[in-house]
C-alpha cells in the first residue's frame, strides 16, 4: 500500500529536519522516570513557577478579576481584593473589546499596546509607536513569526550564535532556510566578536547563501552573558553595512545579576548611533511576560517591537497574524501590566515590591551558588551568568568517556547528561542542543530550583560527576576529590 | 540601496501570497470607520462576547480561583465562589506542574487531555487515547500545524470545500501547498456530492498535484449545513479509496440549529463503519473553546485528536509543538471544563444550565431570523443555518452594479459589502473571500448580534438593499419592496 499522507516518510521534510533539544531525549526519558516514580529536578527550561517561585500577587488579582467580571458588582470584592486590583481590572476590562471572551484585533489590544510603546519611551528615551507593536502568545511565536515572513527557501541565511537557544535553529529548518553560525567566545565570557560575524557572512556567501538577518540574544541563552553597549554599537555597524535585519531577543531583560554590565536594548543603542543607523536598520526586538521576575510561562505572553520596517511590510505581518486571529487575552493583560506596574504610593505596591525583589535577589544569589558549584570541580569550568535563566558549564569529558558513549550510540553530552540524570533526577539539556565548538562539551542547567535546595543538588552533581571520572579518566585524583 | 531583508520586495512570496478576507479589506474599513465615531456592528467574525453574550459563570470562577489561588486559602473566600468552583478549582491546579505560570507539556496538560479523551468516548461511543490528543492556542494553530505537517511543496494538495473558512486557503498558502477546490451545491442546501470529489482529484492529478488530505468543516463554515452520516460515510469511503487523510473542522458541533440533522462525529461514523476504513483512514479532529455555547475565543482553547496516525509521526507533531513550549495553561483549564462539565446535583448546575440553554436557544431564533430576513429580499436567497455561526446568503447583483464595481475596482461583492458598511454600520465579509461559483456573489454575516437589536439590523440592511438596488435595477418593482 503507498504510504499515507500522515506516515512518516510521507511528512513535510523541513518538520523532520526540526530539532529542539530542549524538549528532546533528555526530557523525554526524564518525563518517563517521573512517570515511574523517581523524583525529577526539570532544569531543562527556563520554567521558574513549575520549580516552585510563586505568582506575583497583585498581576494575577487583576487578572482574575478580569475573568470573573461579575465579581467587581459583588459587593463583597473587597474583602478579597484590594482597591488597585479592582480598578486595574476596569482599567483592562474597559480596554477590551468583550471581556477576555472576546477575540482582540490580531496585533493585541491597542490599549495594551499604547502601554507597550509607553514603557519602551521610559525604558530608551525615544518614543516607540504603537502601530509597530504586536502582542503574542509569548515571545516564541512572535520570532517565529518573522523568520517565516524573512525566510524564501535554503538560500536565504540567518546569523544565529553557537551557543544558542534551539528555538532559532528549529524554526529557521521548519521555513526551510540556512543557519549561519557564528560562534560565541568562551574564554572571552561568551564575547561576540565581529571579525567572527565577518567571517561567518563571507563563507555563507561562498556557498551561494543570501544573509538576511542577524539573531542577538541579550542576556545570552544558554550562555548568560549581557551585551555591553559597545559591543552592540558594532553589531548595528555590521547590521548596516551588511544589510541585515537584527533580531534581537530580550526576553531576559529584567535578568541581571551584576551591576558592572546593566541590560541595554539594541533599540536604544541604533537610535542613539543616528542617522544612516538608526534610520536605516531594521529591527524587530521580543519581550515576554514568562521570564524576569514575573515567569509566568503558563500565560504565553509576548511581544515584539519594529523599527524601520515599512508599512507595506508591517501589513503583510498584520495579515498573516488575522490568521490565527487574536493572542489570548489574559497574557495581555499581563503584559500590560508588566509594562506599566504599580507606582509607589499604590495599595499594592509595598507588597509587590517586596514579592518581586525576593525573587531577583534570590536568582541572583543562585547564579552565584551555581557557577561556584560547578566551578569547583576539577573538569568543570563555568563563565558567570551575568544574566538570564542558565548556567551553561563546559564538562571536560576524558577519551574513556567519549568512547563509551561511541559505544552507546549516543553524543558525548548526551550520555553524560542521560547518566546524569539517572543517577541524580537533575534533568539538563546536553551543550549539542545548543551547539558548541567541535570536542568540547557542555550541559544546560537553569538557575530555578528553589534556593534553599541548591546546595543539596550542587553536591547531588558534584558526586555523581566525580564518580562519572573515577569510572572514565584513568589518572588519579578524582576519587579523591 | 540594495532591498533590506524586510522590505517588501524582499519577503517570503507565500506570505504575501496568503489572503484572509475576515479580517481583510471591510475589516480594515470598519476598523477606520469606528475610529471616526461611527457606530459598528461586527458581523465579520464568530466573536459572540464581542457582540455581548455573557461569559458562562461557573468556568470563569474556577478559572479566575487558578489564577489567583492564594484565594483558595483566604477564609471569605466562600462569600464570592460557591463550594463547587472551589473543589474544581482545586482539582484543576492539582493537575497542573506549578499553577497556571509553568508551561505545561508542549501537548497540554496530561490530565485536561485525559478529559477530553473521556469526552470523545461519550460522545462516541469508541474510546479515545489522551496520547493522540493535543491541546491548542485556539483550533486555528492546530489546522496550521497538521497542515504545515503535511505540505511539502506546490505539488501537494489539500482539498477544500468551496465556500470555505479561508483558514484552510490561507495556511496552505503560506506553506507553500496547492489548494484543491471540491464545491457545495447551494441549491442542494449546501451538499457535498462525491462525484464532484472525485473531478476535483482527477483535475488535480491531470496538473501533477498529489492530493494529500480532505478538509471538512461540520456544521459548515460559512456555509452552515450539517452533514449527514451517509454524507460522512461516503467522505470517508473516498479518503479511504484514495488515500487521503480527512481534516475534520468541528469546532461548531454544539451549535445546532435543527433537530432533523443533529452532529455526528467523523470520528464515530468512520470507527462505525469498521475496518479497513476505521483502520487505515487519518483522520485528525478539530475542537474549540471558542464556539458552542462558550464562546470563549479570547482565551485561546483548542485539541486536535489524531487517529491512524503512526507513533512516529506523533513524535513529529510533538516536536515541533515543543518548539512554541505550551499552549497557554488557562485555556487548557477552560478546555477541560467544556469536555467535563457540571452535572445534576451539583450546586451550580441550574445556573450553568440556565446560561447555556438561553446561549443556544437565543441562537437558534437569531439563525431562524437572519434567513427569513434576508429571504424576504426579491434579489436575496438564503439556506437555512442548520449549525455554526453564519448565515451566507446570495446576492443577485443587477448588471449595473457588476459595471459600477468593476469601475471602482472593486469585485462586485466587495463593493456591495462595503456600501453595506458605510450606509448602516454591519461589517460583513464578501463570499469572495470564501470563493464561489463564477458569476454569483455572497456575503457572510455571523447570527451573534444581540436578539433584541435583530430586527433593526434586519431592517437596516433591507432598506440599503432596497436603495442599492432602485439605485442599479433598472426594472421597476425594486423601490416599493
Amino acid at each position: 500500500m503507498a504510504p499515507r499522507a500522515l506516515d512518516y516518510e510521507s511528512l513535510n521534510e523541513n518538520v523532520k529536519k526540526v530539532q529542539y533539544a530542549v524538549r528532546g531525549e533528555l526530557y523525554l526519558r526524564a518525563s518517563e522516570l517521573q512517570k515511574e516514580g523517581k523524583k525529577i529536578i526539570f532544569t531543562n527550561v527556563g520554567n521558574p513557577h513549575a520549580l516552585g517561585q510563586k505568582p506575583l500577587t497583585f498581576p494575577r488579582q487583576v487578572v482574575a478579576l478580569c475573568q470573573a467580571p461579575f465579581l467587581l458588582d459583588d459587593p463583597n470584592v473587597g474583602l478579597l481584593f484590594p482597591a488597585d486590583a479592582i480598578a486595574k481590572a476596569k482599567h483592562y476590562l474597559a480596554l477590551t473589546t468583550g471581556g477576555l471572551g472576546a477575540y482582540s484585533d490580531s496585533r493585541g489590544m491597542p490599549g495594551v499596546r499604547k502601554e507597550v510603546a509607553d514603557f519602551i519611551e521610559r525604558r530608551d528615551g525615544y518614543p516607540s509607536d504603537p502601530e509597530l507593536i504586536f502582542l503574542t502568545d509569548g515571545a516564541s511565536k512572535g520570532v517565529m513569526q518573522i523568520l517565516n515572513t524573512i525566510i524564501r527557501g535554503e538560500s536565504d541565511g540567518v546569523l544565529v550564535p553557537v551557543p544558542q537557544y534551539p528555538l532559532y535553529s528549529a524554526a529557521i529548518s521548519l521555513f526551510g532556510g540556512s543557519l549561519v553560525p557564528y560562534y560565541l567566545e568562551e574564554t572571552e565570557n561568551w564575547g561576540l566578536d565581529v571579525n567572527n560575524l565577518r567571517q561567518s557572512v563571507a563563507q555563507a556567501r561562498y556557498k551561494g547563501i543570501t544573509v538576511k538577518a542577524m539573531v542577538i540574544i541579550n542576556p545570552g541563552n544558554p550562555t548568560g552573558q549581557c551585551l555591553s553597549e559597545s559591543n552592540l554599537r558594532e553589531i548595528l555597524r555590521f547590521c548596516y553595512q551588511e544589510n541585515l535585519a537584527l533580531l534581537g531577543d530580550e526576553v531576559y531583560q529584567q535578568n541581571i545579576y551584576q551591576d558592572e554590565r546593566p541590560f541595554i536594548s539594541a533599540r536604544k543603542v541604533m537610535m542613539g548611533m543616528g542617522p544612516p543607523i538608526s534610520k536605516e536598520v531594521q529591527l524587530v526586538s521580543f519581550h515576554t511576560v514568562s521570564k524576569g521576575y514575573w515567569g509566568e510561562c503558563g500565560q504565553r505572553g509576548g511581544y515584539f517591537e519594529m523599527t524601520n520596517i515599512p508599512p507595506k511590510t508591517v501589513d503583510e505581518i498584520y495579515k498573516v497574524a488575522s490568521v490565527s486571529l487574536s493572542p489570548n487575552v489574559p497574557a495581555q493583560i499581563f503584559m500590560g501590566l508588566m509594562v506599566n506596574p504599580l507606582k509607589p504610593g499604590d495599595i499594592s505596591y509595598e507588597q509587590f515590591i517586596r514579592e518581586s525583589k525576593g525573587v531577583l535577589e534570590s536568582l541572583r544569589r543562585r547564579a552565584r551558588m551555581m557557577t561556584d558549584g560547578f566551578n569547583s570541580c576539577k573538569n568543570v569550568i563555568c563563565n558567570f551568568t551575568e544574566g538570564a535563566m542558565y548556567s551553561f558549564p563546559q564538562i571536560k569529558l576524558p577519551p574513556k568517556a567519549i568512547e563509551a558513549a561511541k559505544r552507546a550510540g549516543k553524543v558525548p553530552d548526551v550520555f553524560y547528561c542521560l547518566k546524569l540524570l539517572e543517577a541524580t533526577g537533575i534533568s539538563t539539556v546536553p551543550g549539542s542542543g545548543f551547539g558548541q565548538k567541535d570536542g568540547v562539551f557542555h550541559l544546560r542547567t537553569t538557575i530555578l530550583p528553589a534556593e534553599e535546595e541548591m546546595p543539596e543538588i550542587m553536591d547531588s552533581f558534584k558526586k555523581f560527576n566525580n564518580e562519572f571520572m573515577e569510572q572514565y579518566d584513568d589518572r588519579s585524583g578524582y576519587s579523591r576529590m
